[in-house]
């Protein structure tokens, strides 16, 4: 059955119905040819799965009848969060789309001292928009039913400030003795607890002065063997290896 | 050091010199501007390093003088091997760059049932080309020196009836109950042994008859969670996953 994000404000559970946006409805009914009397499966993108019969369409919105609503389990357990240094061209939309499907529970996009990509406020608000979409779709084909959200575009050293979190795995390519498998072993209790951040840098890596103030707000390094991974491959590698080594891809 | 790749007809053990083939030269010289006396890294492609002291130019090829050549240590222990059904557009391309970055020691293109791309036999030659190229360059950046063979596009069925193997690993979306952390964890010894397969299905996954014909040939199928990973996002992270479990990205 074909899969369609709803927001849950266009959910109205006093009446059991549900309203299609635009643009979907016009891809249920151009492309999908899906006729009223049909049912699709809809997520609320915070963690809800609905059966959806349509009935009717109104100014190109399709409405549709709650046959059912559950928690969906398909989204992991484990609260994974990525921090990615932006790297250039469409990696990011790589990173992302393969980041929802493996599992993360959101996402930090963040200017490091070697990212080479120029945001200004207005570019980061429309790549966020961009990136929050890809997340969106990469939902709907995951099965996934929690959209995490991307956050907003800061300074690796301030969210480092901000988040104070000890639980920050930072893949760091000239660690060459403790890997992401020892680090993970060793601290699998602790992991479970609370959300674990996963940091990886943009194409140049992490300056010093950065790996520094990581080590000085609880972060661990971590290597990934050694073969030198481009930035989104080492992305998808940790988190995977990650979410296989919690089960969560059992 | 930047790092080329010398074919092993082009590196002379007599006198101890090695000729940079003419586009690698160019690259040399008109890009990153390395001048005569100074020095590169290559790699054989069959598991070789050599540092190599540039001393001479004919015919737009540099001569270097080999000071020093030893067995890299880069590529994994574990044989692992990719079984890909052919996907779409550049994801294959996409799929073959990450896959020698994590390790695999050689790619088998299959055609499947539910194979979408046409490829005649002369669209099959470039596109092996092409790849391959892909292949040394993922080595060149990963740091590899053991280029993975790419083999000749062939349909699945006679590939599984090829290579004879007990361990064949066919990722499988519709297996619930047996995953890939079972199934590693449960034949760890057996697959550091022999070559290990992974199969994994293009876009549409494997129809019954070839999953059907795959367990009739001793292959195991995996389930890779909940989620529905695209069939790039599977190829990544059950070739990164295998690695991690057996220590290669240690």
């Amino acid at each position: 059955m074909h899969r369609f994000f709803i927001s849950p404000d266009c959910i109205n559970n006093t009446n059991n119905t549900a309203i299609i946006d635009k643009e979907q409805s016009k891809h249920i009914d151009k492309v999908l040819r899906i006729k009223k009397g049909e049912k699709i499966l809809c997520f609320d993108g915070l963690g809800k799965e609905y059966i959806v019969k349509l009935i009717d369409k109104t100014n190109g919105c399709f409405i549709g009848e709650i046959i059912n609503a559950e928690i969906s389990n398909n989204d992991p357990k484990l609260d994974l969060r990525l921090i990615q240094g932006i790297a250039k061209g469409e990696k990011m939309d790589t990173i992302i789309q393969k980041a929802v499907e493996i599992g993360v529970s959101s996402f930090y996009p963040v200017i490091t001292d070697y990212t080479v990509v120029k945001l200004d406020e207005s570019k980061a608000q429309n790549r966020i928009q961009r990136w929050q979409s890809i997340a969106i779709e990469a939902c709907k084909q995951s099965r996934r039913s929690v959209v995490p959200p991307i956050n907003r575009v800061i300074k690796l050293y301030d969210l480092l400030h901000d988040i104070k979190s000890e639980n920050i795995i930072m893949l760091y390519e000239n660690e060459k003795t403790i890997s992401l498998n020892d680090i993970l072993k060793n601290n699998k209790n602790k992991y479970k607890e609370k959300p674990l951040y996963i940091l990886i840098g943009p194409e140049g890596g992490f300056s010093e002065k950065e790996t520094k103030m990581a080590l000085e707000q609880g972060a661990v390094l971590a290597g990934l063997g050694k073969r030198i991974l481009r930035t989104e491959t080492a992305a998808i590698v940790a988190l995977g290896a990650t979410m296989y080594e919690f089960g969560e891809l059992d």
